[in-house]
Formats: C-alpha cells, structure tokens, sequence
C-alpha cells in the first residue's frame, strides 16, 4: 500500500518521526542514568510497542488492564498498571500473575490495601503493590508528607504483599509552557517521589522501585536523583498539546489524520473534509493554552504543515477547515473537492483512540497497517 | 449476566428508557404524517437499529459507508449515506449497490456532480443521488435560493443519474434551549427544505424526496407540510446536550456510563472513578450551554440521578466526581472504595463510540452485551 491508495479519514504515523522520538527520550533517559518504561495507553498498538522496546525500554506501563492482557500475550512480562486498583478487579490482575506475568499493581489508601491484602491472602498471592504519591495535587496518590503513606505500606507488607515501589505522575506539567517551570516541576516530582520511598525506608519497609513521569518532565528534569525510572507515554508521537507546553516542534509529530476535502462554502472561506470529530477526537486541549489549534492543524498531503489553516470545527464525520484571520475566499481553488489534507491532533492518545489501526508511512513511501486495540 | 457483574467502565443501556425513546419519536413522525429514517451513527449496533426498525422506521442514514456496509449485511437495503460523497468512494459505494444495496448518496456541489456522473456512467450505474440543502448556514449544503442547486440536479440529471431528493439538516438547533426557538429552527428547516425540492421541480426536474431532521427540530416541528421524511439520531439515548436544549428530561435519558470508585482526595471533595475520557468521550458539549455538566451527571448504580454531583474532570482512565459548589469533604464515606455509580453523558454519539459494545438492562434486571462497531 501507498499513501495514495488510502481511504479517508486515516490516522497516518510518521515512522521516521515515530522512531526519531523513540531515539530522544530514551537517549535521555540513558543519560540521566533511569529505566524507561513507556506508557502504551497512546497507541495500543504492538509495533509501536516494540520499536519502544528495541531501543531499550524495560517494561511498559498500562491504564487499563486489556492492555496488560493484550500486552502480556506478545511477550512482554514486566507491567505497571498504573491506576488505583478497584477491588472488583482483582482476580484479573491475579489471572495474569498466574500466567506468569510479573504485574505490579497500584494503591493509595488504607481501603485499597486491605481489599488487595483480603484477596491476596484469599488466594494466596503475594501481590506486588506500588503505592501512588500524589506531587501536584493533580489527581490520585498520596502526598509524601502524609502518614497514609505509611499506613498503606504497613498494612501491604504486613498483610504479606509485596511493596514494591513509589510511583508519581506529574500531570499538572501540562498546565506550563516556559521551560522554567517545566523544570520546577520536574524537580518537585522528583523530590516528592524520592522522599515518600525514603519515608517508608525509614519505617523498615522495603521501597526498591521510585518511578515518576509525566512526557513535559521526563524532557525537562535536571537530574534524577534516587529516581529509579520513568514513565510517558505521549512523546512516542507528540502533539499539538505537547507543542504547546514546548517540548516538541509540529515538525516532530508523528501522528496525523489523513482526510479528503468534501465541500466548500466560499463566501466563508471553509473546506469542509471527510475528518470529523470521531476521526480527530473530541480532544480540545490547546483551547485553553497558548494557541488554540481548533482540531487540529492543517497540512498538505506531503506533510507539510500550512501554519494559518486549522480545523476550526467539527461535527461527527464532517470537519470544517478554514484560515485563523481573514477567511480564504479562494478556498475551493486552493483545496478543491479530493483534495487530501493531513490535520496535526491536539492529543495524540484521543485521536489513536478512534482508530482500529494505525497507517504506518515509511520513508520509502510505502504503508503498513498496524492495528490497535480499545475497550477495558 | 446481570449488573453486578459488569466489569467497569461500562456503556449501559436502560433498554426501558431507549425504548421508550424510540415510541416516543415513531409515535410523532405518525402522526406528523412523515416517514422516519434513523440516524444509526449514533449506535452503530444492530440490536439498537433493529429496535428502530420494528417500531416502524423506514431505511436508516449513515455517517460512514462502513455502517451502510454492516446494515446492508444485516438486511437492510435502504440507506442514505448523508455525508458528501468523496470522489474516490465511489468504488464503495458502487459494490454495496451492485451487492443489491439501495444507497442514496449526497452532493453539494457541481464539482462532486461531475464526479459522480462520470463515474457512473464509466461504470454503468445510475446512482441515485440527493441534493444537500443549507438551511441555517451550520455546515454544507446550498441555499435553497442558490441557482447551484438546479446547477447540481442539472448536471446529475443530463448526466443520466437519479436525482432522488433533498436533504437538510438543522444542525444549529443544538445552539438555542427555547421551545420558541426551536420551532422557528423547524420551520426555516422544513420551509427551506421545501421550497429546494420545489425550484428543481419547477425546473423539470424529478425530486421525490423531500429529508430534514436533527433530534430537536423534529421533536419541535408544529407541522411538516411538502416533507417526506425526517432523520434523526441521538433522541434513541438522549443525553446532557439535548437535556440542556430542553428536548429531554434526565431520566429520559437511555446511556450511562457504569464506573467504579477506586480513591479519594478528601480534603477536596473529589472520588477519583475508573471512568475517564476514554470512557466518557473528551465531549463537552454543555459547556457553552445553560447548565455545564462537566464530564457528566453522578447517579446512584441503580440509576438515581444524585443532581449535585458531577465528573468535574477527566483523564484518560481517571475521573474526578466533586458535589457542584461546596466540596463534599464526606464523600469518602458516602462513596466509599468499590462504590460502583452511573454517569450520564454530555452526548450519547460520542460516549457510545468509545466502547466495544454496549451492555443492555432490561427491566427484570438481566443484561446482554449488544456489540458495536467502530471505524470508516
């Protein structure tokens, strides 16, 4: 297959933008003297996966526990499931470790600890438990300062389950866009993280793993010290989002849907395309940043990036393009019906999300499918 | 199974409430004295299209030739495919009619007109098509007093194609919540529709079929004088949107998302679910309306609607539920860990369309996965 002989809408990858990504973060991460362990929830897609393996990551990290599953069957052993784990999940999570697979789980209060460690017993598995520190007050975890955190690992390893770890992701790192603060964040992950596995070290409890991550400070921290790995996820294909914040050129995006101009309306300068919001996501996360990108950022079919076009709205299968400023008049001479445009996403986890598959583009021009699962 | 031993998250259907939705809008097209043609991209699942089909619809629309394909598989032949036609699905859409599929396809302009015709006649079928009408400058379509409307049915007409009907869509009548409003949106819609069919006919020209609809506007309608059918979509599930646009009250509303709690931040007020936006969709759709339902509306497991607790945010398998105005600093107890709560969502297409299947609940308590599809 060629790019040419592909229908619309299509979520195209770079490969060379994909791999080039791949090479950054874990160049990076080898420098800074941590594992990798990439979060799959962007893609679920196995050749994704495994190009983020072959350069050197060690393990991955799943949001839902299909992922840990489907992972698990082409091979890979060492998963974080990197949610609070609900107590009705349980016997999934011990399906796996029975099979063999070397799953760490996650908690974040004395509720969850004592269900894990009640089941655990029950069927006499040793869980391995990671526990959530929360350093931005972003979502989930427990703050390093907090004796819950103590708490939950005394109730953990005197229930006989294994504590494995700290882990940390520092979200609000996508609230920033100066260096400077991505910086300050990265350190405040760091550090939180650090000191909640150094408390429960001075309680006599095991701690071996600190994981932190979020992409904005894997590319920003300093220095890792007393990190043992990080997590991300969004880097593999960056974003418009992640443009935003400043960690990556649009140049770097490896992710696009490829769409077909269906319609215009001349007087308002719009083209409309055969890319909606099933095919971009409902994502409008640079709404509130620094530039609003609409849904997307328009391209030529080559790829290359028309600065002033946007998707600037979109219904369930049609999306409208038009000029930011002074519409385009001449909209249906410059992209007449066929032509195909490829869009730039805010988010590149949402918009995989709406795909079965992936469209591989290499350098040679030639197109692969590779497919991606969804559902829990 | 039953619904206790769904697995969370889940796209539930209260199959009392979708058919109740369904009588509610057969009964009205009845007496209005229309045909009515379902919108399926909504669902995309057969189960739910069959239930419209026997209350009495006559064909289905399409967003997709994907879902004209799956229909077309299971049995029904006629189908409007009411998005412009791209150029280069023509292949598609010729061997779904060739396969004895009675699709109706979309144009808008000369430019698509030319393509189809060449097409056809390079291939021998006389497609039939329908003219897209613009009746409140939302999205596509001509004008009804644009001369390129009798251009577009000229071409397809010389050129040996059928010209089936018009076709419009009031996709604005999602912007008011006035019922005043919504019967005027109505009118324009039905009265714009009409005088369309009514200049190509006057020009010689055949046009049976005169289409409009969108959820509030045919529930709106006083009266549907010169139309001959009405489209409409989302008004099987309901949902926040249509809630907000006054069409539907909350325990009308067919879909929710089943979830369970898996932590807590006190001190804020919020119990984290493992229900995100993967799950609920990034819609926002009420965001810009009278009342913002945040991700969506909290309901008890049973299906109570809890009226001040909303998902005020979301990640990607994480959502925050916090009460509207004063932080619930008891919510730890009053929805303790395992927890399991219904949220109602912003807009039933897009929710639906995150999910492998859906899980239907009946009245007497049993629950049967109703699979969907998802793709192009």
């Amino acid at each position: 297959m060629t790019l040419e002989s592909l229908s619309t809408p299509a979520a195209l990858i770079d490969v060379a933008r994909m791999n080039h990504n791949i090479e950054r973060m874990q160049q990076r991460m080898n420098t800074l003297g941590v594992s990798f362990r990439p979060h799959v929830k962007t893609t679920k897609c196995e050749q994704v996966v495994k190009a983020q393996m072959d350069a050197g990551a060690r393990g991955i990290t799943v949001s839902t526990l299909k992922e840990a599953e489907q992972f698990f069957v082409s091979g890979i052993r060492d998963i974080v499931y990197a949610v609070g784990m609900a107590p009705p999940k349980l016997p999934r999570a011990l399906a796996l470790r029975r099979q063999g697979c070397d799953l760490k789980i996650v908690a974040d209060s004395v509720a969850c600890a004592e269900a894990i460690v009640a089941f655990g017993r029950e069927h006499n598995e040793r869980f391995e438990v990671w526990i959530e520190v929360d350093v931005d007050g972003h979502r989930s975890g427990i703050a390093p300062g907090d004796d819950t955190l103590l708490a939950v690992a005394t109730v953990l390893s005197e229930g006989g389950m294994h504590v494995g770890g700290v882990l940390a992701h520092a979200g609000s790192s996508y609230d920033y866009d100066a260096n400077e603060e991505l910086v300050r964040i990265a350190e405040q992950e760091r550090s939180g993280c650090v000191r909640a596995a150094e408390r429960i070290r001075a309680a006599g409890l095991p701690c071996d793993v600190v994981s932190i991550g979020s992409t904005p400070t894997a590319l920003a921290a300093e220095h890792l010290e007393g990190v043992t790995e990080v997590r991300a996820g969004v880097y593999v294909m960056f974003d418009l989002v992640m443009h935003n914040v400043g960690v990556n050129d649009t140049s770097e995006i490896a992710l696009s849907v490829l769409t077909t101009v269906i319609g215009h309306q001349s007087e308002k300068g719009w083209a409309i395309v055969d890319a909606g919001w099933m095919a971009m996501s409902r994502d409008r996360g640079t709404q509130r940043q620094k530039r609003d990108f609409g849904y997307g950022l328009v391209c030529l079919e080559s790829g290359e990036v028309l600065g002033e076009y946007l998707m600037s709205s979109a219904n369930q299968e049609h999306g409208i393009v038009s000029r930011s400023g002074t519409p385009d008049r001449e909209i249906e001479q410059r992209f007449p019906i066929g032509t195909r445009l490829r869009i730039l996403p805010n988010h590149a986890c949402a918009t995989g999300a709406q795909h079965p598959a992936y469209q591989a583009l290499s350098a040679d021009g030639s197109v692969e499918a590779w497919p991606r699962f969804y559902g829990w």
